[in-house]
């Protein structure tokens, strides 16, 4: 009987050199697969390796312009943003790279995947939903989970020690103390020494972007166009240099965000599985998209609709970084707010300099801004005296509420007890 | 029988200061009030001005730690920022100066207030829903929303030719082309120039902050402890520098954030009566406290509970910017938002610099951060194997989402029409 | 020059005849406009009246195709409820004697709108709202906030007093105590003996609903296919009579659940302008259809989309309540929700008896359900170690809070003081 | 070496019987748990059942009235319904019997607890969150998730088999062909003939309630007070029998409603592990007791109020039935929701007749209901030239959104094609 075919999620670092290896001596035949979302590496090194060490296969595909075109873009339309601060890097390759997995699963007739996310991370819940999603009979070796492979593998010097004793290469250069993850959008930095949240990322650990302190001293302004909430140009405006294409776009705003240190976070997030992890986080190109877009989105967008997809952003992004982006409530939402960006379309001017960037000018046909109706200048056809109307009409629930309850609580003191503040409310 | 008295919110200015007159015209005794809520004025000469013109009265209030403590620091705890962008720094000197105005009216028997806000801003709102909530019967005279006053003053030349003609001292600098409100949250500036959204406002505009690009070349950190979501004590981290007074811990914050450019944001906002309209605001201390609370918030609380606060924030942050800070609504969010805040606890390090703030390091004895439990070094109590479970049963409904209706929708194209992308879905 | 032409909207009944009347004093040409969408009328009566007293036109318009179609339908199937309670009869009939009568001042060249809606309630909010949404451009006249027509009119008096004096023909038959609002989906009651919200309804004042107690005494069955998330075929199951047209279904199904006096409520409920008001309301057939599409959508929709459309559900019914059907919001939460009905798509068997109705059986090719997997007999494919890990994962949460800030308070302690319950949390 | 104990959660029947045997053989010490919450057994039967199969102790505690003041009576205060139809009778006891049963564990040292609950259902998600979020320390047997005990026992014939063989009593009675759970608020019937969704649920199913056909000819009405949102007295008209004491009442109001057949719902619901299930409930008293809360609440509420309260009410609602009433997210919400009724205090009148229930009259002090201010035969102090401005400056957003893009869309027709109907957007 021939061997079950697994496919191996495979990166060309330690963890899955020694899983393709123990999947091997489990007696699977094993392809690996490796995605191109725009990380640094040297994919035909890997594939030397996974060959030496017993891959039957190693299929390299280039997902870069995917990725862009199909989960950058609609991100950036959507404005995902998880619990305020991340931009969705990792979540939005996952699901991408997943499709990659599956279509190249059922191309070589592998019943099973294997990847080599831990037990503890989104990573592992982001690949699996993804690919049961697509095909509910796969099945998934993760041997992160398997307390057969942790029982073995208890540490790095496990996994280096089965390496030497199996002639797995091992990188010559020293590990640095945190893992990274690397891919067009963003490079996320977590556990070893950032796992203290207290612990200041060293300078040295960015890649992207440059240190504040040592970026061009005069600021950079870029002007983005957006047509249905999909940036589809990006001029520099000191040399005119212009961009169309998505893959082209981001490429340049990472270079030009990241010679201005943009796009970094420092932060805490709650993952799916319930617990908290810190995590550094460089986006600079997204991160001035982010910025361009929002400001085009609410020049454009009648509040109260503003208002109904902000809710549905929010929900979103949630669903992205819990690994749902293939499921009925993302579809649903994805549709929702595809559908709040037909009129999102004109320009904006942003800043970048030192670190920051900022939207300071835009211009817009769609815009519900009407320079004369808010003008302080001019009267125009408005006739302030309705606002009287409006103003009354809109008291009259209060100064019922005060009629029935007497005054509001103007004075809810803040008191300092024990050195801390505390509301006191009647 | 005796002139109505009015009391006037007075600024100094040449609006307020026509108005003051054309009321005395309109045989009504007029007493002027003058909130000081941290705004650079000369409230002497304000006095003498408006006596000079013919107040009976004129009350000059120092309410500077009552809109600190009462107004700021609660807006901090509970993370107000409007439509994502504006931390609401006219919105919430609103409601203060109105209880300031009520509590004077009450003093001096006036049952009319009146003020200079005009009939197409949200000033106007807040001033009166916050006064109409403190004292139902009160009633108000708002002259840019008559008839007869607009009619009679259809702009700064009429103004300046009436002030000539009584007597009414008028600044000798020519007046900046856009206007502005200024308290020491933040200054905020609008109109004139500004109202074409694409015009980049001028850097000489900027008063609380510097210009970025002539900002200090090494940047700055500061120690925030925050304690049941209160900023409690701030400390600079390269002298030690202490404050713990929410007054000075403000102060110090503008002045820091200011020298670094911090705070800064030009933007589109929705005005409450409906129309769109651009502001440019620098608030330096609230963006510094309001990135530091948000990555203590994050870091403490459970991330449901979050989730919940969060809507209720947005709701809130809604409800303050639309005048509605005194209203069961706000009152309601107002205590459920402290409710959730005090497990919020921790000291929390960011940097400041050109422009940028940014949480770099925190720490919290209230954390539900578990450092050995989302250790990707230490398996701990933590069995990897659950998440199988965990992630077998979270894919169930996708799995029967595609058993019934077949692979997901993964290849939603982004085509390329007439210059823009659109998504096609199935 | 000729007289400016108004178009009136009319009820034949004493108030708009006053309005008529009082309008051609004030020189206008008027033109009555009449939308049948199902109230019980003598429309040729009306008509001769509007003529006798001197309306140069009278226009009928047989709405009622219309309004089951465009409006009545797709508020079943978003699922539309006000408050919990209220179906919404008149608020959806507003928008569309709108477009009927905006399309008949176009067709008769007035630029006035005029009704009898009065300023305290929601219809004048609704009517002008959809009209200026319609065409930003018409002008509204709307006698009953007119400080003259309101002098002139104090009461009911009045208004008999002006008739009488004009040779306007009033009703031989006295008004009942309260006034109504009637159409093809609704009949509602208010004002008069109801504005005391403790004063219980007579029974002779419903008219579309039989008293339960005099309701046949056997239930009765009807069988409810929907499509897309609408009604599209309805059978009474003990006869096998079957209808398809909507108006023909919203008919029977008024017939028969009107029999059973299903779709009463009594309700306190909170008008768009501030004031909370007393209205009772009887819709039998909308009842029924609301029951048997709730039980059909829960059937089919995923559990997460299911909540992402409530939450739009329940904006869009404030929304059609506060007369913003034609709204960018609603346009928008509209979209949505349809788009949320595609799979919604079976049959619901619904039971009447008196006054009551329940879903009591369903089938649906579409739906998610799946008997094999949640059977209780049958293990299936479905691994119940499975739970395990979801069940610890979730609880990683919950174990964490109690590690940090102990015993949650499971005895919170409800005490009574002074005859009533408090909660008592730590 | 002493055998591990275990605390059974105990309910007298086959499956529970079967596991006690099972975990004795096991060679764990077991001690039985039951919980009288209101349910109709025989625990003295029950006791010696267990003792005779070989438990060491029995303990039965009378939770009836913990139930009905800790979870029930908040449960009405909050107005909580699961996915708008289920009034969570059963979800409610979970967390109650197991604070009973982990005090239970403590008092008798057995540091893991097992239930009979099955690996597909809500109720082992409960009991184990419950327990976790107490005793996060404590550990569980499912035996329903433990392959090898489902490899033993297929079906019911297997119980039975084994029954017979260990001795153990089994019910001489046949078993109905479904389940069903019951307590003091409720019973709860599924699985067996329900499974499927289309098959109507036998009239003899129901034991709270009586057929609404064999029902009384006339109407009941009970007049219901509350205080902080909790009934605090029952009586009933025709009598004036009155109660105070909460079990009083719920016992009281089941009585009186299950004579009319009141609150039987027949539901397809959305289990938290992801799968459809159909429940067929009757709560009368819940039901009666709900409805007048509702009534009350937004008798009393503001409208804004409202609006927050029901978005909190609603993830409550998930919450409990998720199993997380001790959890950090429903202490946050429960807090707010208890928060939001203090001023909920009045009476209402609710008419219970034939399976229907309906509030038909209420008063309060504390409503913000003004009979004089919604008058319609009062102008009183209401201005309604006001609601004009109130209307036109809400009308502008959409007069500009009709000035950018045109008349909106009121002819989305309904479209029938291969009989269904589809709305036709622009």
């Amino acid at each position: 009987m021939s061997r079950e075919k697994v496919l191996l999620a495979y990166s060309g670092g330690l963890d899955t050199s020694c899983i393709l290896k123990w999947l091997l001596e489990k007696d699977y035949e094993v392809i690996c697969f490796m995605a191109d979302v725009g990380q640094e590496e040297d994919f035909l090194a890997a594939r030397q390796k996974a060959l030496k060490i017993g891959a039957s296969e190693v299929v390299i595909k280039d997902m870069k312009n995917t990725f862009v075109t199909q989960y950058i873009w609609p991100a950036i339309q959507m404005g995902l943003i998880y619990e305020d601060r991340y931009l969705l890097g990792t979540s939005l390759a996952r699901p991408c790279i997943t499709v990659g997995l599956l279509e190249t699963a059922k191309e070589f007739g592998c019943s099973i995947i294997s990847h080599g996310a831990t037990g503890k991370g989104n990573d592992q819940v982001r690949f699996e939903l993804s690919a049961y999603a697509i095909d509910p009979s796969i099945r998934v070796i993760a041997p992160w989970r398997e307390r057969e492979f942790c029982d073995k593998f208890q540490g790095r010097t496990d996994l280096l020690a089965y390496a030497k004793a199996n002639n797995i290469p091992v990188s010559a250069s020293p590990k640095e103390p945190w893992s990274m993850d690397a891919n067009i959008m963003h490079i996320s930095y977590e556990s070893g020494i950032l796992e203290d949240p207290g612990h200041i990322a060293p300078e040295n650990l960015y890649l992207m972007t440059k240190d504040p302190v040592k970026g061009p001293n005069i600021p950079s302004r870029v002007e983005i166009t957006f047509s249905n909430g999909f940036p589809i140009r990006v001029s520099e405006l000191s040399t005119g240099t212009t961009f169309i294409e998505p893959l082209d776009i981001l490429t340049f705003l990472n270079k030009i965000g990241g010679e201005h240190g943009v796009g970094r976070v420092d932060i805490v997030e709650n993952r799916f599985i319930g617990m908290k992890s810190r995590g550094v986080y460089e986006s600079p190109g997204a991160k001035i998209l982010h910025c361009a877009h929002q400001d085009m989105e609410i020049f454009c967008l009648d509040r109260e609709v503003y208002r109904l997809k902000k809710h549905l952003q929010e929900k979103m992004a949630d669903f992205v970084y819990n690994g749902l982006w293939f499921s009925p409530e993302a579809e649903f939402a994805r549709s929702c707010l595809s559908n709040s960006q037909k009129n999102v379309r004109g320009k904006v001017v942003v800043e970048m300099f030192k670190g920051n960037v900022m939207a300071i000018a835009r211009e817009s046909v769609n815009s519900l801004y009407n320079k004369q109706l808010c003008s302080m200048d001019v009267h125009g056809t408005f006739l302030p005296e309705k606002s009287s109307g409006f103003i009354e009409i809109t008291a009259m629930r209060l100064k019922e509420t005060t009629a029935r309850f007497g005054t509001p609580n103007f004075n809810v003191k803040m008191t300092r007890k024990n050195s801390t503040y505390y509301n006191e409310f009647k």
